[in-house]
């Protein structure tokens, strides 16, 4: 026995899959357990993604192959929406802990997931299959619930777009800062984020030096950035009126959030606001200068900085992550960590990678 | 004689120089009467610019090898600031025309041009050498000012960021819809905005896969942006809150535009009356779906859409242009027509661009 | 009656389709009889490209309702191999002409024809369908075949890659200069050459920044290159080591070409070789340095410049299309132009778009 | 005393000063001793690079003010030709070894130097500084020269298109199956290798999507792989017609590379030889598929595939690196290890970047 923990990976071969299986094979207390697919089922994985040549040659199983759960200390769903809840029954049984990239337990009650479900231009039923566990899941968002996510038997890993903002307002929401709750957020958005199956928006000809707009002011990542900010502090709820821009690029979000104060605040007090919120917090770095798309680019971190208008009765505040890693897979990891005890990093040394 | 508009282009080197040139090129009403320019002066423009082989051999001429306004209908001034304020009174009195591509004839009087000018970061001084002509100058939103355009000594050709704007909010403001009359603008660009000249923002390894949001809250283009809106309608001041994003393409800029309307709009009245605003508008396009940044790629379009949010009671616009054409040499086109009684389309038949 | 050329389009909703119908639309002798195409029948053909809203809003007809051939003066199929070889017969027997992009018309033998039947990865058989009209055809290369061209009741419009290797090849080939008559070719080509329908080798996230190699050695187009090359002066045939790489960029195609002389030439005396060898010709630009891959973008030009190593024993041949005009739709539309005795260049006066 | 090896480096604020940082931050047994560089003097390292903050806050030193040499280890010269002749003499006599990113000390004797300064565009003079050191040092292919680089006082690494050449064809030159000692090379390279400063062939909006060939037949880095291939084997020379393309993208190179051979030898055979020639070492990858800009991306590998044309009597050969890394930082990472008897791998954990 290696004493490692023992991960089992269920969608292994999307971009989610890809990135949570590499930060495994260079963490020190984690293997592999099985690498789980629908989609290239028998192939090895450095077959599917030829970068891994020399790096790790397991087999893609097919899902009805493997008992989801045996043989594993976690499991990892990094898969659509309603995928994990078929299974958190069983696993919960059986006292197998897991983390789930879908939305499906991003919410902590069935109405809150209603609202979410409504949105999801791919969700066709809005009950949950695994409501009665729904409160005793954690929201994935490391620095905000560190605690809950350390103790839970599931956790929902949050929305690429969603811990970006969430993460870039939540030192104003809790202060009661945002006048009527309100923010206008423009989200900029590199193309890994709609995974790797070939679509018309994807398509390279198309997506080349371009920007397009999409489901404006209808993003269903929207619900869990307005139901998490709205709760904290006062709780006056939040509004989120959010534009996600897909760009030219493969890896990236950049989010420019613009609100009106509730009182004058300079920038000075707001960026050291900021800076004793994420003292500790190994993965948030509070930028002097506006953060760029690539300062991040294939780490963990999330880059912020605010800026005033009006008299500094207006603020802007802008984040930047890799949209797969702080996004995804990295956040991932982190909540993984925090689910055995080790230190936030573990694993996720590596820096960005520039230029 | 050939009985063409002869127009003699200063500062011919640069883009904004070369789209110009380009458009008078396929114009059937104008012939270039001389090439000007301080870099490259002596070179032949196809060696400048390899693309236009055997389109066009004209030599650059040095600036102290030509009369300014000499042998020619109309100057061109692909100029930066503060260079055709010196030629301004010399030009005027001569009765040649003139289209000024910098700030220095963007404003009608030395207040406003001072206001400008204190934002701009490479203007020294706040004053304007041709202080005396600013009043019979007209600034050049052919769609807002085509009277004043036609008969003008002198035209302010708009900044690229801030035509985007305007034609994407003027409607809104003439109808009294902003409230406090404060948008937050998200202006997306790419690169060539910058011109020709390599430094360090626009090199490639740094831009590409990039997005580098700067002059936070500080543009200079911003000033005439909140001008021209806030005199419209009732008058009541614009304030645009305007964070320029570099991306990490060539052409395009797209402006998201975030505003509370002072009342509930659905989306199909706002729809309407920029349909009705831009009615007779040929280079103005108002889409049921959002624009994107390569939709007028390479044509004298722009692109407009409007959504809204929170019951109808906030808007959001979008604007999307080529910032070398409706951005720069295609809206000085456009005026070059107005100034001589041309349609505003003769020269610019070009489509755009795709894939 | 307009008195102007009726052109129907089959295939019209491809990149192709789009490329010759946007020619056709500038054009002064030509216009749309008919937009055909399976996929987005029924809709406009503005809403299948956004891009052109307020020029172009004619409605895609679908195939079974649309008699290929009537109403019009030319047929242009802008579709895969082995459709229009289904019409040929009818459409020969009604004296309707057409032009076809797909290999079906570009060989003049049924043994020619199976040697690239054999080679293209999705033709089943090598046989062809139309055999009996294989010889009245003629290879759309309009700068080596311009009097069958203008006399043929069909012309099979050359392969992309092909037209960049056989005209920066013809002088060197006809002259006896190449050793073997062998030549190693690296094509660098965009990502638009394999159309609009979204697949795993176009998708963003892979594409970009990537160079991605393929069909080593086995492209189909080589087999038309050879049967051209080889044919062309004392005819001792040609062999052509292809190896096409497929860029993160959406247009355009470079080919560098390599190969050993039969006696040693100078640089000047190769160039001057060539600048005779296409004097003349509108669309061909020799170049003293080398072309680049945006040189000729968006216009029907094709850069070439010529190189010698090794005391002027060996030659690298570099040339520059945009693969979607003189690769593609700007050769059809020369091609067209040819077969109704109009100049070369009508419709195609515009120049490269740059940057 | 940490225990750890101090490393100096010089030449710290460029794209390869910054490539070896990184690499020895996270490297488990070197130290940074100091940050020296002529720009940037000053300030530190992480507002130079941001993406750089959290991790590394050293100042980098003017050097004028610190002794190259002193209180380290090893110098790292990432810095230009003919920086570390100056020194040289210095740190030999005080038995610091070193490594050097330029052409310096990739020569090991005058003429073969004076061989490539005459073809390098940048060294005015021919005669070596510190020539009485040649073949005291190492031509730093770790995977040629391992004992040599083991034991060397300095080792000059190799030039990025150098090594991708030399490595994909030194087991075909060691076997005598190169026909004549002769390659035609078309080399495929991202922008970051021309460094960090501004330059108008470097510049976006040229750049981006383009693709430019420069030098032709003339690039000083064949020098170093014509004498380094020539002298494999039975040593009978070798002719490199080396063609570099400048492509739109910041990070890669993809040599592919011709040749006859001197008899018939299947693929299988020559797959197998490569196999057999790279057993061992753990950053050569032969792949079955031909390898991509992106495979190695961010990774030390080299990713090596053959094919074979004409009856097996022809041979392409194409190699994929990251020109940062194992065309640089990465190559002196692995000589580094070398030097000082650590394990090739050391500090060089990280898998490519993908997507």
């Amino acid at each position: 026995m290696s004493g490692k923990i023992r991960a089992q990976l269920i969608g292994a071969t999307g971009y989610g899959g890809l990135g949570i299986l590499e930060l495994l094979m260079q963490h020190p207390n984690f293997e592999i357990a099985a690498l789980v697919a629908r989609d290239d089922a028998g192939k090895r994985i450095d077959d599917v993604y030829p970068h891994l040549a020399g790096r790790c040659d397991l087999v893609v199983q097919a899902p009805d192959s493997v008992e989801v759960g045996a043989d594993c200390d976690v499991v990892i769903f990094a898969t659509p929406d309603r995928v994990s809840q078929q299974y958190a029954a069983s696993l919960t049984e059986r006292g197998v802990r897991f983390i789930d990239y879908s939305g499906d337990f991003r919410f902590t009650s069935t109405d809150d997931y209603a609202r979410y479900a409504e949105r999801h231009p791919s969700i066709k039923e809005t009950t949950h299959d695994a409501a009665s566990l729904l409160g005793k899941n954690a929201y994935g968002v490391s620095e905000l619930n560190a605690e809950a996510i350390a103790g839970a038997p599931m956790v929902g890993n949050p929305g690429c777009f969603a811990i970006g903002i969430i993460l870039g307002l939540a030192p104003l929401y809790r202060a009661g800062l945002v006048a009527d709750g309100l923010v206008a957020v423009d989200g900029l958005t590199g193309s890994s984020g709609a995974g790797k199956k070939p679509a018309p928006l994807q398509h390279f000809s198309h997506l080349n030096d371009n920007v397009v707009p999409y489901r404006v002011l209808n993003h269903q990542h929207v619900v869990e950035a307005e139901m998490t900010l709205g709760r904290l502090g006062a709780g006056g709820g939040a509004t989120v009126d959010f534009i996600p821009h897909l760009l030219g690029t493969t890896r990236g979000i950049l989010n420019t959030m613009h609100l009106t104060l509730t009182k004058s605040v300079s920038r000075d007090a707001l960026m050291e606001m900021f800076r004793e919120a994420y003292a500790g917090h190994p993965f948030v770095r509070v930028l002097d200068t506006p953060p760029t798309l690539k300062g991040p680019l294939g780490s963990n971190y999330i880059d912020l900085s605010v800026f005033v208008a009006g008299d500094s009765k207006r603020a802007v505040v802008m984040s930047s992550i890799d949209n797969l890693m702080k996004g995804q897979s990295g956040s991932a990891m982190q909540n993984l960590n925090l689910m055995f005890g080790l230190p936030q990093t573990a694993g996720m040394e590596r820096g960005p990678l520039y230029p």
